[in-house]
This record gives C-alpha cells, sequence and structure tokens, in this order.
C-alpha cells in the first residue's frame, strides 16, 4: 500500500456538505494499489462507557486520474457534525488513516485522532441557482453579433463582415441586432445568453470601461437594453453580463482624475498607484490588468471603489432584471470584495448567477460564499486535446476529466460553466483544423458532460477565425454560408440534453476503457436510465457489442436517430452515437 | 522519485503570503526521496517573443514528519502576482511539477499549465497583531483563582480548597481575587491573562451563559472588572475573555422564552429548533453543544443573533477595553459569522487578538479573514507524548511537530496558542506522573517553540489535578504548599524567551538527530545568535560535543545558568540545556 499517496483534507473537495443534510466525503489513494476503503464515523459526543461510537460504510471508487484513484461515500449524520476516518485494504495491508497519520486499529479512546466536519450550516452548502444546471448557454460579443439599427453606428462603422475583424475596427452590432435574431437562439434550444461586457468603453470589446452605469451607445439605449432583456425573458431566455471589476479603462473619470491631478486627486486610492504622478511607459507605474496602462487596476479594498462597484452590480439587476454576472479576472480581485458582491446581488435576486473568469485551480472561490461557477477551461483543454487535436487518447481525457471532477465538490460540477472556445481563445471549427464532423463529435461531448454548456456565437453555423482578434469576426447570417447541417446536429443535441436529465448528471459520469485510442465511450446512468456516449475519432469502425455485453445490455435505442438498434451495433469512423441502454 | 507523494496547492499552507510583498511557497515530497527542488516562477504576463519569462530559485528543506519531506521558498514578486511550478530532481530522474501534472521539461508556451497566486492583496495578508506573538499567557479559572472578597460569595460557597473541586461546588473565586494576586503573575513574567468565562451563568464554568452583557455576581461588579483590566493594562498584561457564542445556557431568556412559548416564541428562529414543542428528554428536540441539553446551540446565522452577538463582542471592548476574545466551540459556529465577527471587533480596536479554540485540523480559519489564532492541542498532544508520557521517541516528537509546523502558514505559527493543559485536560503535573523535573522539561520546550505559551493557573507553583473537575481545584496561595523551585525555573525560562528573541521563532526550528531516543535537540537561529535547546528525558548522561562540532562551535555558553561552558558539555538524566552557540 503506497500511504504517502492517500490524502484527505476536510472543507475542500475532500469533504463538503452536498445539501443541507448530506455530506459527501472522498479520499485519493494510488492508482489500482487499494481493494477496499471504508469510511469510519461517528458524532463527535457519542460515547458509551468511555468507548467513541464508530459506524462504518463502503466507499465506492467514483474514478481515477492519471496517478490516483478517488473514492467516496455519502453521509446524513443524525445531528450534522461528524467525526470520520478511513479504512483502507489493500491486497497485503488494512490501515486505518486519520488527522494525526495511520494506525493498525481504529482508535476509539479519542476523537481528536479522527478528521472533523464539525457542524453542517445550511447557510453554508454550496448553491447555484436551481435554473443554472438545466441552462445552455450562448455567448455574444455585441459589436459582431448582428447590426440591427444603423444609426448608432459608431464613426468608421465598416459594412458587416467585409473586413477581418482587428482590435481596432467596428462593424455596428447592437441591441436591436440581438433583438432581431433571437428566434435564431430559441430554434437552437439556448436558454441563457452570456454578453461580454455593453457598458460604455472605448474598445470594440468593452473591457476598458468609461461607465459602469450607461450603455455604451453603439449597442443602443437603455431602453433598447431594457426589451431586449424583457424579449429574451418571454423567450425563456436568461440573461448575463460581463462585470469588469477587477479593473476600469484609461477613460474612467475617476482614474482621469489622478492622471490630471496626481496625489491631490481625491479618487488617489482607488487605484493601486506606486508613485506619482502616473506614468505610463516604460511600464506603467500603477497595477494594471496584465501590463496594459489603458486598464488600470481598481483598488477593490477601498470602501468607496467597493461602494462604487456594488452599487453597479445591484443597478443592473434591480432596473434591469438580469440574470447573471460573469466576472473578468475574477481571480486578481480579493475574496472579501467577491463575498459582498454575493451577498449583495443575491439579497436583490436571490436566484442571480455568479459566474468567475478563473482558468486555475478555483476551490478558494467555490466554497458557496463567493461564486456559483467558474468558466471550466480545464474541461476546454482536455476536451480540445482529445476532440478537436487527437493530442491525447482516449484513456488520457477520461483520465483528465476525473481530476478536473475530483477537484470539486459534486455540487460545484453541476453548474461547471463549460466551454469549447470564447473570444479569448481560437474558435472550434479552427482548432479542429476545419473539420465539421470533429466539431460534431464535440459538440456531443459538451451537451453530455456535467455543468452547462456554453456555444460561442456562430460555432453553431461554422464559423472559423484562429485567436483574439480573428475569433472576434462579424456573424455570418448569410443564410448560403451557414452550415445548416452542424446547426442541426447541435439543435438535435441540446434537445436530447433537455429531454435526458441523465446526460446532464455530475454523480454518474463513468469512462469504459476502449480498445482503441480514440475512441471514447463513457456511460452516464440513474435510476431512470442509462446511457452510453460513443465518440469515435478512429479511421475505423469500432465495435460496442462487448461493452454492451458487459453493462447487461438487453436493448439498445439510439437516441440521437431515435430508434431501436441491434446489439451488435458499431460507431463509424469519425462519427458519435447516443444510445440508451436497457439491462 | 515518488511522483504520488509530492503535493502542493495554492492558498493554503503550501502557498500563501507572508507580508505585503512576500510569498511563500512549499512543496511536500517523500522523505529522503529528492535531493533538490528549485522553484520556478514567473508574472504571468511577462513574454517574450511568444516566451514565458520563467525565473528559477532553489528552495530549502524546511523540515520534515513520518511520511514526508517539506521544501520551502520565500519571493517577492515584482507586481504582485506569480505563475510557479516546482523542478524535483531525484538521484535518477528530474522532473517538472505543475497544477497539470508533471512534464519533463518546464512547458512555456501557456502559463496555464502552472500554479497561480494571481495578486498579493495587501488586506488579504494574515496578520495577528503585532503584541501577540511577545505575549506570554496565563489562563485562570475564576471561580477557583482566588476569592478576594466574601461578600459576593455565592449561596453555598465553601471554604478556600477545603473539598475537591466538583462539577457543582463553589469556592467565591472572584475578580478582587485576581487583583490582590497580580504581583504574582508580574514576578513570573505573565503578559497577558486568558480568563474562562465571567459573564451572568449558572454553574461554575459559566460557559452556559445567562446574559452576555452581565458579569456574574459571584465575580463582582462591573467596575471591579473596569478596575482589573486597569489594573492589568498597568503591569503590562493583556486581558482576553471567552466568548462562548456556539450556545447559549438554558436560562438566557430567548432560550426561556422558546421553552415557553413554543412555535409562538419571537425567539424560536434564534436557536435550531427541530419541532415545538421543545423536549430535553430522552435527547434534546434542538441542537446542543454535544448532547448537553443546558447549552442550547444558537443559530448564528439569524440576523437578531448576530447582531446580539456581536454587540457583545463590541460592547466589552468598547466599555472595559479587553484586548482578546479566546473563542468557544469556535469550530460548530459558521465562518460567515466569524468574518463579521473580525471585521466588528478590528473596527473597534485594530490590534485585538481573536483566539478560537479548535482541536483540529483549523486552516479554514487560519486564512486572515476569520481568527488570529487556535489553541495548539496538535502541539499539546505532541509534546506531553514525549515531554510527560513517554510514548513517543525525540524523533517521533520531531516528526510531529514538523507536522504541526508545515500545517499552517509560519506567520500563523509565530502566533500558535500553545498550551500544556487547560480547564479541559489534565494537569501537566499529574500528566507526567507527579515528576516535577519533567514539568520543568515541558515548561523549557514549551518557553522555546515558536507560538505564544499560556501557562494554566496553578501549573507554576506544583498543582496536581486529573481531567475535568480535577484540574479545576483551588489555586494553592499557602507558600509552604507551593513548589517554589519550579515558579522559579519556569519564571527564569519566561525572562529567557523575551530576551532571546530567537527563542519564539518559527522560521528557524531545526531538530537534530540523536543517538538516543529520549534525547530531544534543536537548534534556533537568527542574524543575531543560535541557540541549542536539550531535553535529556534518559537515565544517562548525553554528551553534545559531537553535535557541537556539527554545528561548528567554537564557544557555548549555558544561557539558563548564564555561564560559560566548555565544549564537551553533557546534559544530565532528567534535565534540560539552553545553550547559545558561537562559531
Amino acid at each position: 500500500m503506497l500511504k504517502e499517496a492517500i490524502y484527505h483534507r476536510p472543507s475542500t473537495n475532500y469533504s463538503y456538505a452536498y445539501n443541507h443534510e448530506t455530506l459527501h466525503i472522498r479520499l485519493r489513494t494510488k492508482k489500482d494499489d487499494l481493494t477496499s476503503v471504508t469510511l469510519l464515523f461517528g458524532d463527535p459526543y457519542q460515547w458509551i462507557e468511555g468507548v467513541w461510537q464508530l459506524q462504518s460504510l463502503a466507499m465506492k471508487k467514483s474514478g481515477s486520474d492519471a496517478q490516483f484513484d478517488y473514492y467516496m461515500a455519502e453521509v446524513v449524520p443524525s445531528f450534522r457534525r461528524m467525526r470520520y476516518g478511513f479504512k483502507v485494504t489493500s491486497e497485503t495491508e488494512t490501515a486505518v488513516y486519520t488527522e494525526k497519520g495511520f494506525f493498525t486499529e481504529a482508535p476509539t479512546d479519542d476523537t481528536g485522532y479522527y478528521f472533523c466536519f464539525p457542524y453542517l450550516h445550511k447557510e453554508e452548502v454550496f448553491a447555484a441557482p436551481s435554473w443554472v444546471k438545466d441552462t445552455v448557454w450562448y455567448q455574444i460579443f455585441p459589436e459582431r453579433f448582428a447590426n440591427g439599427n444603423p444609426n448608432n453606428n459608431p464613426v468608421g462603422t465598416l459594412p458587416w463582415g467585409s473586413e477581418a475583424p482587428q482590435p481596432t475596427n467596428f462593424f455596428g452590432g447592437d441591441f436591436e441586432g440581438v433583438i432581431a435574431h433571437l428566434d435564431h437562439l430559441v430554434e437552437l434550444g439556448i436558454t441563457g445568453i452570456y454578453f461580454t461586457p455593453i457598458f460604455k468603453a472605448a474598445s470594440n470589446h468593452k473591457y476598458d470601461s468609461i461607465d459602469y452605469f450607461e450603455i455604451d451607445p453603439q449597442f443602443g439605449s437603455k431602453e433598447t437594453f431594457r426589451a431586449l432583456v424583457a424579449a429574451c425573458h418571454e423567450k425563456g431566455i436568461k440573461v448575463m453580463l460581463d462585470a469588469v471589476f477587477n479593473h476600469s479603462g484609461y477613460y474612467f473619470a475617476p482614474f482621469q482624475d489622478v492622471l490630471q491631478n496626481g496625489a491631490a486627486s481625491r479618487y488617489k486610492e482607488w487605484f493601486h498607484v506606486r508613485e506619482f504622478p502616473l506614468i505610463t511607459e516604460p511600464q506603467p507605474n500603477y497595477d494594471t490588468f496584465a501590463f496594459e496602462p489603458t486598464m488600470p487596476k481598481l483598488n477593490t479594498s477601498h470602501p468607496e471603489v467597493k461602494d462604487y462597484l456594488l452599487k453597479v452590480a445591484a443597478y443592473w439587476i434591480e432596473e434591469f432584471d438580469i440574470d447573471g454576472w460573469r466576472l473578468d479576472v475574477a481571480n486578481e480581485v480579493d475574496h472579501a470584495f467577491w463575498r459582498e458582491f454575493r451577498q449583495t446581488v443575491k439579497r436583490i435576486k436571490k436566484d442571480v448567477y455568479i459566474l468567475g473568469e478563473i482558468w486555475h485551480d478555483s476551490m478558494p472561490w467555490l466554497l458557496g460564499d463567493q461564486f456559483d461557477a467558474v468558466m471550466n477551461y480545464p474541461f476546454t483543454a482536455a476536451t480540445l486535446d482529445f476532440g478537436a487535436q487527437q493530442k491525447i487518447s482516449a484513456a488520457h481525457y477520461a483520465a483528465q476529466i476525473n481530476h478536473v471532477l475530483h477537484s470539486y465538490p459534486q455540487n460545484v460540477n453541476e453548474v461547471a460553466f463549460n466551454l469549447l472556445d470564447s473570444h479569448d481563445t481560437p474558435r472550434l471549427l479552427t482548432v479542429a483544423q476545419g473539420d465539421a464532423q470533429k466539431v460534431k463529435q464535440l459538440f456531443a461531448i459538451l451537451l453530455t458532460s456535467p455543468g452547462t454548456p456554453c456555444i460561442y456565437y456562430g460555432d453553431e453555423i461554422g464559423m472559423a477565425g484562429g485567436g483574439d482578434p480573428a475569433c472576434r469576426a462579424c456573424m455570418i447570417w448569410d443564410q448560403d454560408q451557414q452550415d445548416h447541417d452542424l446547426f442541426q446536429v447541435l439543435k438535435r443535441l441540446i434537445a436530447l440534453r433537455k429531454k435526458h436529465h441523465v446526460l446532464k448528471s455530475a454523480s454518474s459520469h463513468r469512462f469504459l476503457p476502449t480498445a482503441n485510442d480514440s475512441v471514447l465511450l463513457y456511460v452516464k446512468e440513474d435510476e431512470n436510465e442509462k446511457i452510453l456516449i460513443a465518440i469515435n475519432q478512429s479511421e475505423t469502425s469500432y465495435e460496442l457489442s462487448a461493452h454492451l455485453q458487459d453493462e447487461n445490455t438487453v436493448t439498445v435505442s439510439d437516441l440521437y436517430h431515435n430508434e431501436e438498434v441491434a446489439l451488435t451495433l458499431a460507431v463509424a469512423p469519425g462519427s458519435f452515437r447516443i444510445l440508451q441502454l436497457q439491462s
């Protein structure tokens, strides 16, 4: 038994409240090392004649990554508190793992040896709004989605799609354009739009805010925005805006005041200024986003800044009834600010959604007191590496996804914001070397993965484009230039996800070993049904019969094609199947 | 190389801001496995021609526990942010360890592989009040320290020390008694008193509060308490009170109201009631501390309860100028409450101290937003196991202490509240089987360990007593029954700790391997001096000369006896030495 590989730490992804009465406990062990793990647990105060009262419960292996197996158990402690340890058994040895190390027998003379879940406070349970897990998102970069009203075109607006997207060109996308095309989204099955920033700003991407209380005039008025939200809500579509609170833009009035008045400015504490007067070359002498002088970092610990930004956060919910905030560069803002942010917005609208932009391990923001979700870039990377670029095998992909799933609590995984591309990355089709078949397979993975899928505008009709700015091209509305086949595939996948709830499941996402590195198989199962997803990236047909036998399958329905199929079926090269298994 | 043993996770004891500009980064590896570890790091936004700019820094081994080695590096990132990984080298292999796993070479095409410290917010730096690390605490159980005024004796008060302490007897200890004996503490060198609860309550221990705004009449009036705090402050002694906020007492007016009015009580939401009417047998149908019906758990998420308790927290600071709060059963109260508690009390008195009672791994409370310290019971257990009960070897002790030290950031270790006993445990002398020599050795360890030492009243003059209630006996004031020798030893040790700051160091606490399981040696070193502490628990004399040679020692001063000694010196059986080494 490799004891050095055994790991657990309370109040992380290894132990958490799943709901107001249920705890999830996980243990990490070396891959393929143990034969069984038993959770030993009890109420910390339940003693009989000097002996602490321990119960035991077999833990299930919930998955494996490249190095480790993960075991899991679900417990409802009668008095909302628990001390616990683990009985770990390999082929040659049994030991008891506790907070104080390893023992040969479970100590019952002192609970102090054991890990502790002190008390399950229902207010501390991670709880995203209930609508989120059912949402299918669509990301819109407003300058490039549709120009519905030429009257609000900024100076120098180019004819729609007449040039390649550049850091500084404008095509006049606006809210009326979005309103005019909502039916396109409804037809696809979209139930939430994430808009990149819409507030008054200098650039075409609007991440350099000038005024957080104003709509950028190129997009329309506040009344148009109100109409947009109303139109979305009428069609069952939630609206999420982008909160760029890490930094302001160069032309944000308080920053202009500091530029002009230096140390005498009443706003000098609003930023992180190292010395006065401010300079921008060779490097800014104030903190910025990256080294970008036009994006001065806001001092979110300053009471006035906090007050200003929290008023912004409240305003757009109170006045325009938006449903969510996506938080730009969320990891570089302090936790205390986000805690106040959460309290502020949830007080106004209980089921508002908070999504942080964080690209790395995000556990500290997902403990229930800050965000409801983060942008799941580790999912993106793994899925593209397997599905678009064939950089990794199916087994490697399974290991990476299991790693992500075990890095967070299950209730966090249920609402992870899964994306395959965005305004910050090359487009899916381009990463997949222009191969629309691969894009279909990637959509199949996206729509059957735990978390909430997000489609980047235009991907559904086959738009291509490299990294920023190429990924920000004008949406193609010319029917003749759209990939209708791709649209129909995605539409069908979205419909399947809505109909078969198990496809969203985060508790059951079991990868099957395959005989072919390029074939990915996973099973999703709940009390109602069992579904096998098969992705064949290879150039040969892959027979499924042996796997169906392993799963004790008696009948198979092809859900995608809505037909009964034989048990001897295969997955054609470059295709996917979504099969309902019955045993 | 055992890769499964290698562990790091950001925003924990493995990576933290030590001060407003310095990061500490640690790595855990299998014990005795690696030959070197190098930190690879850079600013996430510093790229030159598509290549991320990485720097490197050798990490130092900072200690080992039973299973693992720990490596450490200190970095001042120019722009307060950092991405990083580790180059790990064993005798046979080199690898690069990142958030995305192991690589053969350090990737420089994407910072996304690396661990992230997003931004060093000075407001997020863990920072206990500066006075704390220099404090020597003394714990007083007020009912049993001294009866200074018989007029406030409760009904049935027994003559001082006339009977063994019982859960329900009273001896009339009070504030005037404390005031009258402050010189005893001053002589010993005490600079802080921790009082167990003093508010109006039914029991002798007062952990069952009736009114948090009233002094229990048996201790005196508010005026006497004010005089006590003033007298302490005049003598350079800080005053810390016990906040019993997890639960109230049975006779707390809101709870009485719920008992009487059931579901109609306006206070019904103040507690965690499962059903009305309330019953106490066979088990309470409301949440309590443990299963104690007289200690109903408070609903600290309820706005009125929060408001009430935060007013209590503020009141005793504002009105009586107390210096600290010790938080009873702190782990069972919600984190959001403690965050508000911290903000409330620090707003009133910036350098007030917050100490939580937590017996297990306390990292979630020690991230800078909640407590300044927790009661360091893991230190207690290890120190008694080695020093009082000879259950573990010196090497095992070193491993356990290193484990505790590496479970928390260094700035947390600097103010850990170290105790060897309390009103909740058997007394030190009793655990040491009545052997005063062992108690002296334990005091020597306590006073040379990182953190702030606390002496339980009476230990300094040799009081004995088993677990509660025996550990709560009346303080012995009869000079003939006091162990004056023990008092003098402790007094001398306290004086040495105050004079030689390195004795408090948490950054340098290096255990030396010894040839005898019962001999503990550790070295503390800073830019000014180097001190060797030697504890000989064996029955034979232990020669130090080889160790002195290893440390390149030229001259040795015995600090405890204040004399130069020869390089050939030894530690006598059952004794300790504190030696200043010069090379």
